[in-house]
C-alpha cells in the first residue's frame, strides 16, 4: 500500500472553508482504498499563523511542508494583516515557495463546459474556446533580486528592486512549459512572453527559450509575444493565445490574475507550483515533484464564514495535487469528472449546482457534499 | 500673432497616412487664423530615419524637437527591423522621451459616444461608463535603470535590470496626475497602482503618492490597488477604475496597452507625453508644456499603404497637442467635437463614417476630410 504525506494549510478568511470541503474529497476518495494510503496533517500559514506564534511561516510548518509529498494550501492574508502591519503573510508566502524550490506554477484558465461562458465579462464570441496554461517563473526574478528600501544610505531618497535571471532558471521553467505542452496531443503551442524590446532579462529569457525549445523540444511551435501586447490580446482576442503562455514571475503574476477573470469564474480555477518538470500522463515512470496546490482566489474576507464560497478551485487544485505531486492520474481524472458533472447539473429551475460567484445560492458545503456524491 | 513650432514625425507603417490628417486638420484650422500660426516641421525618425542615415533618431531630428514646442508623431517600428536587427527604431524612442524629459504619458480610454461600445470584447454592461486616464510615468523605472546583459562579465549567464525611483521622480508624475483629475469637477478618484507588496520601488511609489497628494492635493481621493489585481479589475470590472490610474513606467506599459482595448476601438485614441504638469483648462495663466503627441496604436504594416488605417486616434492627439503644449484649448475642443459629430453621424445604412477597424468601409482620406469639413 502506497503511503503520502499531505500537509494541509487552511489559511485565513474563506482558506478554512474550501479546503475542508478538498479534504473531504480527497478522504471520500481514499478512506477506504486498498491501495494508497494519504495521510493529511493540518498546519498554521499565513495570518492565522502570525496570530498564534507572531510569524506567517512557523518553522514547525515549514520543516511538515519540506517533508511531506505535497501541500494543499486554501488563501491567507486579509485587512487585519495589512500593508502597515510588522508582520505580514506574504513575506512568508514568497519564503515558502522559495524554500520548496517550488519553481514552475502552472495554471489552467479555463475548467468545464462552455455553459459558464456566460459568467465572463468578455462577450461570448470573444471567449468561447479559449483554452490557456499559463507557466509563470515562480522564484525568480524582480520577487528575489538583491533591493534597496528607501531610507537606507547611500541615496536616502531612492529605492531599487532587480530583475534577475540565470541561464540555468530559465532552461528549468522552459522544460516544465514544455512537458504541459506535450500532454496534449498534438502538442500544444508555447507563446512566450517577455519585454526583450527594453529589457537585458528579458533578452537572456527569449534566447534560453528559443534554444532549449530548439535543441530539445524541436516538435513544440514557439512564438514570442511583448508582455504589453499579450496584456492586450488576453482581453481582445484571447484564442490567440490558445496553449502555453510562458512567462517570468512579475509578468506571470499580472497576466496570470489578468486570464483568469476570463473563463468567468476564479472560484473554478485551481493552481499548481511545482519543484520540477511534471510526468506526462502517458508516461510509464511517473517522477514524483513536490509541490504547493491552492485556488487562485484570494481569501475572499468579506464572505468569510457565510458558508458561500465556490470550493471547487481547491477541490480542483487537490485533483492536480494528485496527478503531479502523487502519481495518481486515474484518481485525479475522478475528481475532475465529478466535477464537471456537478457543475453540468440542471433541475427545473436551470443549473443546479452554483454558488454565489456564479449567479447561484448553493452553499460550499453542499457542493462539496454533492461531489462526493457523484463519485 | 502667436507663432508655435510643431515638428511632425510621420514614422513607419501607417504613421505617414494618419499623421497626414492629423496636419489637414491642423491646417484647416490655422491656415487663415488672424492670431495662431503653425509652424510644421517634419522629420526622418524611425525605421524609415534607420534606412536614410542609419539612426532611428538622427541628430538633426533630436534637435528639431528639442526646439520645438511640440511634437506630433505617427508611429514607429515594423518587421523590417525586428528584434535581430542592429539598429532598432525602438531604442530611438525611449532616447527621444528622455531626452525631451516628457515624463508623463497620458492616456484617456475613452472616446466618444456609447455607440462605441458594440466594439468592445467585452460585454456591453461591463464597458458602458468606463472612464479611465491611465496617467504612466515614462523616463524611469525599469527601463531606465542600470542593466547587465547576458555574456557580459562577471556572471556571463546572468542578466539583469533595475527597477528604481526616487522621491522626486514620484512627486512629478504624482502631480501631473493630480492635475488630470482636478480638470474635472468635482475632481476625479485616483487609483495608484504598485506592488507594494513585494517591490521596495513600490513601497517609496506608494509612501510618496501618498504624502504628496495628502499634503498637495487633500481634496482628492486616493486608493492603492496591485499590479495584479488592476489587471483583473480591468477586465472584470473596469467602472471600479473610473478617475485616473496612476502608475509606474513597466506597470503603465502592461496596463496602457490592456485598458486601451476595452472601449471598442484602439484606432481612436490619443496619447500626450509631458515634460510638465498640464495647465487646468479652467486656469487663466496657461503654462506651456513641450511634448511628444501620438495615437496609441502602433504602425500596423499589415495595413500600411492601403489607405484603411484609422486616423482619428492622431488627430486627437493633435487636438491634445493644442490643450497642453499650445493652450488652444478652445481649437482642442473644436477638433474634439468635429470627431465626436463624424463618429455619430448616421446615413440610411447606419453609422457613416467607420473605418475597417470599427467595423466599416471607409477610408482614411475621407474620414479627415469630412472631420475638416464638420469644422
Ligand atoms: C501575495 C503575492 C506576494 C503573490 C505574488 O505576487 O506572487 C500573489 O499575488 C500570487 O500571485 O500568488
Ligand atoms: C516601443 C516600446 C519601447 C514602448 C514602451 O514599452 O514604452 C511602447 O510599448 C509604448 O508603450 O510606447
Amino acid at each position: 500500500k502506497k503511503s503520502f504525506r499531505v500537509v494541509v494549510l487552511p489559511g485565513d478568511g474563506i482558506g478554512p472553508e474550501v479546503v475542508a470541503e478538498a479534504v473531504k474529497v480527497l478522504k471520500a476518495l481514499f478512506e477506504e482504498s486498498p491501495d494508497v494510503e494519504l495521510k493529511l496533517e493540518t498546519r498554521l500559514f499565513g495570518g492565522c499563523a502570525i496570530d498564534e506564534t507572531g510569524e506567517a511561516l512557523p518553522a514547525s510548518t515549514l520543516q511538515a511542508c519540506k517533508e511531506a509529498d505535497a501541500i494543499l494550501m486554501g488563501s491567507i492574508g486579509g485587512p487585519k494583516w495589512g500593508v502597515n502591519s510588522k508582520v505580514r503573510p506574504e513575506p512568508g508566502l514568497l519564503a515558502l515557495r522559495k524554500a520548496l524550490g517550488v519553481f514552475a506554477n502552472i495554471r489552467p484558465t479555463k475548467f468545464g463546459s462552455d455553459s459558464l461562458v456566460v459568467n465572463s465579462p468578455l462577450k461570448e464570441s470573444i471567449t468561447r474556446g479559449v483554452d490557456i496554461f499559463v507557466v509563470r517563473e515562480l522564484i525568480g526574478g524582480i520577487y528575489f533580486g538583491e533591493r534597496k528600501e528607501q531610507d537606507v544610505a547611500p541615496q536616502e531618497n531612492v529605492a531599487w528592486d532587480t530583475m534577475i535571471y540565470s541561464v540555468e532558471e530559465v532552461q528549468r521553467i522552459t522544460r516544465v512549459a514544455a512537458q504541459i505542452a506535450l500532454a496534449s496531443d498534438p502538442p500544444l503551442p508555447i507563446h512566450s512572453v517577455d519585454k526583450a524590446n527594453v529589457l537585458a532579462s528579458s533578452r537572456l529569457w527569449r534566447k534560453v527559450v528559443t534554444e532549449t525549445l530548439e535543441s530539445e523540444y524541436p516538435q513544440i511551435k514557439l512564438d514570442h509575444q511583448l508582455v504589453d501586447s499579450a496584456a492586450m490580446l488576453l482581453v481582445s482576442s484571447p484564442r490567440k493565445l490558445n496553449g502555453v503562455v510562458l512567462t517570468e514571475n512579475l509578468f506571470g503574476d499580472i497576466l496570470s490574475d489578468e486570464a483568469s477573470v476570463i473563463p468567468g469564474s476564479l472560484g473554478l480555477l485551481p493552481s499548481a507550483s511545482l519543484a520540477g518538470a511534471p510526468s506526462l500522463p502517458s508516461s510509464h515512470s511517473f517522477k514524483p515533484t513536490s509541490g504547493l496546490y491552492e485556488p487562485i482566489h484570494g481569501s475572499a474576507p468579506d464572505i468569510a464564514g457565510k458558508g458561500i464560497a465556490n470550493p471547487i478551485g481547491t477541490i480542483l487544485s487537490a485533483a492536480l495535487l494528485l496527478r503531479y505531486s502523487l502519481g495518481l492520474e486515474k484518481h485525479a481524472q475522478l475528481i475532475e469528472s465529478a466535477v464537471r458533472k456537478a457543475l453540468d447539473s440542471k433541475n427545473a429551475g436551470g443549473w443546479e449546482l452554483r454558488t454565489a460567484d456564479l449567479g447561484g445560492n448553493i452553499g460550499t458545503k453542499e457542493i462539496g457534499d454533492r461531489i462526493v456524491e457523484i463519485l
